[in-house]
């Protein structure tokens, strides 16, 4: 078993790197909280006695040696970053929690087969830098380094600019490392464990996602003095939109999910009528044809809808990842583990996107799901309790160690 | 009849100050740039002779004194200050047509009765501080000056901080000057006149307003892993409440309009279901009962839209004034004028509000309204002719100094 107090000291640890305004986080991928928050982990890995490997994305391996030299490598991991409101486990939990095995391993002298390599993925959120799972994607060969590099962010900024400012640009080619399998410990950001009243999520699938930026042109033009059929309102775009995005996932139930987090108006003055609206829909579900068809129907009523009040509809896809099966054998390694130790467990989807997606097209990989109070992430309360960090964090170090051998 | 190619050099050259990325201009209340044009404005209005008095709340007054030394001055003015996407001429005509008035009597070797003053009121735009003619509001009693100052724009900058650090916070209390008659010379900033083939427009009424800051509350959470039926998604709110306004204002047709213009949600990432929206309703007409009305409507109606989806709904008044009917002898000393010189005229009502408006309320108030192509304004896009400028400066000319007597 792992020692759950020295995991959540080194969570609250964590937490007060880029603090956020209620509790939570602030440390958004490539900002100085994020160098600040990467310091603090390599020198945790250190004191563990790892030998830290920085690639030139900036994802982070921290490798402890195996018995076997010819073994490759059993990875655990996920990924620092947090949203500009963000919790305290988020991503946090996988990572801290790969360190907390090492430690564990090391308190009780256990040397595995295979090495073990605890990671931290660059900019897996995806909210400063679109898409999401950036840095994976390209490990795993999904996106050329150069195009990620290119991403820029709200103020213009360079994905590759950046990475170089806060220092963590290393220079190990990205995707060079082979591994054994991969596992990310993660909390489940649905209600769904919570609900069910069980420790552990063993994850089988995950939701695909399209995530398609939407501009909406009118005409600025004076809110008062304009004669309403005059009027090309961009704002009634995006109403509309809306409420279609809405529609699409609703007539998709059960399992099926769409929202825009992310809305622009141009110029956003109260007196005048916006002349552009930029926004990001995102659109999930785990059936791979039915994502396609809410894609499809968004795709041809959105421009309608638009068209009809005057004003015109653009797109582009920004972000997508098809609905991920997980590896067997991984995916037993975590059932079998939390059977092992106790813990109560179902099968679960992941309704989130996560590093561990990408890494399962390349390499055999798997997840470790605990709840989290009311389903609730990606908000500063986001909250989990200590024996749910440890129960996921023992069925990470007993899937992880059984795959790695002793 | 006053200098055209003159009048419209120093459009041009008040241009250059603050340009925006499209040909207009971003000189907004109270910036580097507000104070940069203010400067050049004094600079003319001394080299025009003219005794120049700045009061607490940064309204320009530049006097030519009149040979009755106990006759009250005709004001002429409005103001400099721009939309961050602004036209080059919304305001500015106005202003640097009262000037022109000054030159061309100087040319002319006219001594008044009655003082003439130019005035250049502070944040008429009021997009960077709610409300719009905020300073002229403050000179008409309608507002206090410390509430004035502890107006805050949207980075939390207090309008009485911003106004003493650009260097324009004069001694003169706010409010102390008496008029004989107000004249403000604009830009139409609607698509009448143009369509009517006039050269003039003599505003005998203006629209009521009401600017109504709207605040949704939902819940913070992830958009791929939050089951549809456990949402509180703000940005639906939004939505709703953008076609309810458009829905107001199309079934109190002819002459109402209501429109969105500034919307903020939070925190606006791309996974996360907005769990705040803010936004500020503009709604217009020139009756008041049917503006009352539609106010009165959209109360009622916008916070159960908003409960219905599980979000809360509240509001705020930050902006408002009613339907303005303007001084029967200023209009008809404008009318005359507009017949005197021979330009084609019709009475129109303001669609948008002006200085003018709040004067109205304290001493005898008429406003001279000139074309704008495509009734464009609010928008970098706005243009006029040299010859509408000429017109509707000529027509100025002829009323004030009709009615500052000779
Ligand atoms: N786990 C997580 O929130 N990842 C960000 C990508 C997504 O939006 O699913
Ligand atoms: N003239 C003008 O655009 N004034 C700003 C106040 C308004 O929105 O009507």
């Amino acid at each position: 078993r792992i020692n759950g107090d020295r995991l959540w000291d080194s969570l609250m640890e964590m937490a007060k790197i880029g603090p956020g305004i209620a509790g939570g986080n602030n440390r958004q991928t490539l900002t100085d909280e994020d160098s600040e928050g990467r310091h603090l982990f390599r020198r945790w890995c250190e004191e563990a006695g790892l030998t830290m490997g920085v690639d030139e994305i900036g994802n982070m391996f921290a490798r402890r040696e195996g018995t076997d030299p010819d073994a490759l490598p059993v990875y655990v991991g996920s990924h620092l970053d947090t949203q500009p409101t963000g919790g305290k486990y988020d991503g946090v939990l996988g990572v801290l929690g790969g360190l907390e095995i090492i430690r564990s391993l090391n308190d009780l002298g256990i040397k595995t087969r295979h090495p073990i390599v605890v990671t931290n993925w660059t900019n897996e959120e995806g909210t400063r830098f679109a898409p999401a799972m950036l840095a994976s994607g390209v490990f795993a060969g999904k996106h050329d380094l150069q195009w990620a590099y290119d991403r820029v962010d709200a103020k213009g900024k360079r994905f590759g600019d950046e990475l170089e400012r806060i220092g963590w640009k290393g220079k190990e080619p990205v995707g060079d490392r082979k591994m054994h399998a991969f596992f990310e410990l993660h909390i489940e950001q649905g209600p769904i464990l919570e609900a069910e009243g069980k420790d552990i999520g063993v994850v089988t699938h995950g939701q695909g996602l399209r995530w398609i930026e939407c501009t909406v042109t009118g005409k600025e033009s004076h809110t008062g003095s304009t004669p309403m059929h005059m009027r090309k309102n961009a704002g009634r775009g995006l109403a509309l939109v809306t409420e279609l995005v809405h529609e699409i996932a609703m007539k998709n139930q059960p399992n099926a999910v769409g929202a825009i987090g992310h809305v622009d108006v141009y110029p956003n003055s109260r007196n005048i009528i916006p002349g552009k609206v930029v926004f990001t829909v995102d659109m999930r579900t785990h059936l791979l044809d039915k994502l396609n068809a809410m894609v499809a129907e968004f795709m041809e009523r959105a421009p309608k809808l638009c068209e009809d009040i005057g004003t015109e509809f653009s797109c582009e896809i920004v972000g997508q990842f098809d609905p991920p099966a997980f590896d067997e054998g991984c995916v037993k390694a975590v059932r079998d583990a939390a059977e092992r130790l106790g813990y109560s467990h179902m099968d679960i989807v992941s309704g989130a996107g996560h590093d561990a997606c990408w890494i399962n097209d390349v390499y055999p990989t798997a997840m470790v799901m605990c709840p989290c109070v009311d389903g609730l992430s990606h908000n500063e309360a986001e909250e989990i309790s200590k024996d749910w960090a440890t129960a996921g964090t023992d069925v990470l170090f007993h899937a992880a160690v059984e795959t790695a051998g002793i």
